[in-house]
């Protein structure tokens, strides 16, 4: 390539494809022969929101890929943190975005939703994909027909979705990334069974508290009693292998129990030189959830204001369909409950030398 | 007063009593002989909400009184629109207050965690007021004791719940405003008939086009034609008062019969000057409902971040509590439902001169 | 029309047109051989302003349409300020999306900037047009070349801005509609001599409390003093028609002598039933001009993040320029400065009934 | 300290002394005989931004101590970044909270101002408390009277200021660090010159590109070619240590030679991963700055809305010293201008890997 050609001129307008852009707004009431004021904005709303999907995707795949090796760079993770934060910061903006479409009032809504039928968000081929990336799996979905999710899309499409569907996604890629943490097979340090004694300290003493209080009734007492017990049963039962196993089987949790002991390690120890990066890779994906989630959320509050519990035009039941969704479709949830194992850090048993040694060599890319 | 004294000299320091405010962080761990750098945030974060909190009461205790007559002055409804919509502002502004707190960790909180039982955001006076004063109703509340939600107060605070629980709430007020609103007497136009029959009109409409459709496949029909004809059923129930008032009984729905046909009379007419107040009254009480629920929203997500599946130190089972609250408690669900009832302003059966003017009468009652 | 056509099907993609608008990225570092990864994060944000700016102009122009006539209707008043309502609420949005391009970094923009010379946000034919139509003046703006603003635009664009410059702006619109208020006529209420009397009134008062103060010291009373005096002077000449005739044609303000008494009116008795409208109309011009303002300062600052001090491919001084539009740009300065001539609801001359029904005839010209 | 002591009880109104911060709302205007409703939001807005002053001045100051030091661990570079982070959402938050305050008319403001007189914002003493703090030097500040700024504290307030004045500020303890950086005297690798001749290459290539573009006049040319010989002689000063000694001599700038390079290294080549921490802490410190700017700019919109160019109660001219504190109050500005001597992540001179060890083990506490 000559410097020639990379210094010829470009123009905003032809740069941005402005043309085609801008030209893209057809509202369907203008074209049947009385235009509703308002079917531009929800036009362009929606555009802006797939403009959004298409960048989340760019960043997720790129993510991606960084994972798809058994010797993940750390340099590579700095990247991919860097990534994903855009990517909150993007679905920030589409959270705040939803403000705007409730601008629009029901009423101007319903002045050409009819014209919109059977047109619906579950169409969006974007955000199917970004779904089945993230991993969400097929049998999570609330499905309101016979037909599987991606039925409306094109053949082209469809095809990239069963890929995908076949691919690791990224919560796959994750799991396999903390798998291969090192830190069980250390010699002289045996995390789960030091940390099984710190956490049962720690129980006893709030035992104690609670039975000596002045504050609490007898009632309160005897319940809170209950509950400490029930977390020491919880914490018996979570460094558990097999019951973490069974867990699995039933559909009630997902990650791996060898991942949740690394991510729990990590979440522990964050603030080690070389687990930094670990560290805030965790956070980043579940703040990403979380910001996901709340999207979903503050989305399914727009759509009752606009509909209440009307039919949405794709037949699904609007409102209730969506709300289903804001706990269903989270992903990284395991992740989330990680902070239910956590004790305080001046109770964390310290850890030797040689594991920080070994910590620092794997994510080093050995 | 004389304008001598009115015109007296004042500091900022004393003016905001800021020798009072910036002396009341008293962190537990720091006194207990090992501060945890986290705390302060802590407090400084819930003390920022208190003081919120104290503000909102300022604005609903002054909204309240406008309303607690049988003519409201339209200049009051304006003032009460004013207001509310800066409870809205604050409102925005707690939820993104959850972000400064999920800057600490859950292991910086844990470092003083267990020094706060068993203080916790139920003992919140100010916030359990407000939740009185909208309208929540004790049998709606969560428990997790068998004491009443207010027998941590103090007795001057438990007998103002219960005065406060004995008067009419927000949600009375305004029903019994809406109620008042004559426009199911008027000779001449029989608004629920008439509005019956444009729903009609529009079903039957919508049937048809599902029934000549070319895009969907005949299980889809299926499915949406039976939509249509529950939606007709729904319409037809909702139009009926003895049906209304069962729903009631069952605890169901909550707004009597007359105050929902008068807000869907404003909602669908809300553009007509003489309704432009009240309509947005409606909806600024509507948005405030759904960002009470925002609020609530990621108040349990952040607890979440911060405990997992932890109990709280109040002893409820923190995460699972807040989730359930954020439907439990939300006050105005019968406001937004409302939009359920709405059909395309092109439907609307038009309103007669008369009805305006009765309705500007009793609005402007001159 | 057909009822057949407007309830035939239609799809998600094909509905927004998603096949032009996700194919419209083309990054030249990807042609031009090796792909920098946030040229598509470039794009897509500008892309996104230019639907929102899409957006924004078909807001304008509508509200604009309702104001070419010389009676108003009070209904359209209410749709006028829902609009830009919305408007403010994209604008917001715009506010926020900077946070959004600055997760790029200055290394990141460097990979491709220099392929994209000479494009710059200066060709942006849809910002432009806006400007004009708030009402911009050609001779307010800073240039950089010899040529004017428009000349890199077709010559279809060109001729549409010589017409929007021709035409009455937003300015200049709102101007004439405040000039027609006919309060300045009324029989038996003079407002301006009126309202001189309780600034004077209202000064006094001040002095005195300046020159009996036991907090400040004589140096300060003297500082104050003069202050004071000069506010005297200050309203003196704002209520003298021929010295704000002198100030428009020295540049220094540019509404006119009667439409600010008119705007000074609605400030003062905003709350008057029949001002309410026209007093959220003023409110939220003042509000979408403040909110430009801040987006051209968070534009800036995020010019200065990526660029420093170097000079934009559009050849400007970049940062420089951009910080100078923020205030220079700005177009409804004046009715910020209103704000300067209020005096306290207590101090108001209260307004004659005659007054009211004539403002109320005006704004209903029933 | 027994562990029956820690785990006593408390309440939630004690722990966070809610009987004081609740009861130090005392309008004047209710004193004086006439409640302003808006004097309560007035001075609750006031009391959270003193209340945010607190925790940012907690977090300013732990942050700094971990700087007093010649040996700054990397752990602690974390630990600042991470607080840092921390003061940008408050300082979001307090941005956003001046929407709040504009929910108040200047009408509604003009109630109760009369009778704050003389209290005002200079007076809080946490706030300058914070500018001399960060770095901002007395002869920067804009004055409006012959006495100091810090003239009307108390006494002790006084000796605090003046000993914070007399102490290292955030800005030295920064450039202090960044000087300590050895890099400049690494053996094999003289970054200034190889950067020069990078800079060199790039500008000569530009200076081509412009004379045989297409797009552009003669003029245009003429014009641009011009300024990239000013960027040239820019960079030729930039690396010349006596000139930039000679422009810190003029006041133009502050950041010392050595520093700047330091500086423009880490963010160069802060994707390594022993630059990591160090450049995240130079964009975390320069988003600190935008944002505290971006809040005094918003600051002083707001009191431009309350009182147009009215005189403040402080006696000041109110927008005008705002909007001049708004640049001229800046403190980290040379650390925004590195980005003016950055140059393509494609154009840097690689770093030697015993650079690399040097910066690695200077970081890692030698």
């Amino acid at each position: 390539m000559s410097d020639q050609k990379k210094y010829s001129s470009i123009h905003y307008t032809s740069y941005l494809q402005l043309e085609k852009i801008l030209d893209a707004q057809s509202p369907r009431s203008k074209e049947l022969g009385k235009e509703a004021h308002e079917e531009t904005l929800f036009i362009i709303v929606h555009q802006v929101y797939e403009l959004w999907f298409k960048q989340v995707l760019h960043e997720m795949e790129s993510v991606m890929k960084l994972f798809q090796t058994n010797n993940v760079d750390e340099k590579n993770i700095d990247i991919a943190v860097s990534r994903l934060e855009r990517v909150n910061e993007i679905v920030k903006l589409m959270i705040q975005q939803v403000r705007v479409i409730e601008t629009m009032t029901p009423l101007d809504f319903l002045d050409f939703r009819s014209y919109l039928f059977p047109a619906s968000g579950f169409q969006s081929f974007q955000f199917r994909k970004l779904e089945v990336m993230l991993g969400l799996k097929k049998e999570k979905r609330t499905s309101y027909t016979a037909y599987p999710y991606y039925h409306e899309f094109s053949q082209e499409q469809q095809d990239e979705i069963l890929r995908l569907e076949a691919s690791p996604s990224l919560f796959v890629l994750l799991e396999s990334w903390l798998e291969r943490t090192p830190f069980i097979d250390i010699q002289g340090f045996d995390f789960k069974s030091k940390y099984m004694q710190a956490v049962s300290n720690m129980l006893n003493r709030e035992r104690q508290a609670i039975e000596t209080s002045d504050y609490l009734t007898d009632q309160e007492k005897a319940m809170r009693l209950k509950m400490n017990g029930d977390t020491d049963t919880y914490f018996a039962n979570i460094f558990n292998a097999a019951f973490h196993e069974q867990q699995i089987a039933e559909g009630k949790m997902r990650l791996s129990f060898k991942a949740t002991m690394a991510a729990l390690l990590i979440q522990l120890y964050g603030t080690e030189p070389l687990l930094q990066l670990p560290y805030r890779l965790l956070n980043v994906i579940t703040e990403m959830d979380e910001l996901l989630t709340s999207w979903r959320y503050r989305h399914s509050q727009m759509v009752m204001r606009m509909l209440g519990r009307k039919t949405g035009t794709g037949g699904s039941s609007g409102h209730s369909y969506l709300m289903e969704t804001v706990i269903k479709h989270q992903i990284f949830i395991d992740f989330h409950n990680i902070s239910t194992l956590l004790i305080p850090r001046s109770e964390l048993p310290p850890l030797p030398p040689e594991m920080k040694r070994t910590l620092g060599y794997y994510f080093n890319h050995s």
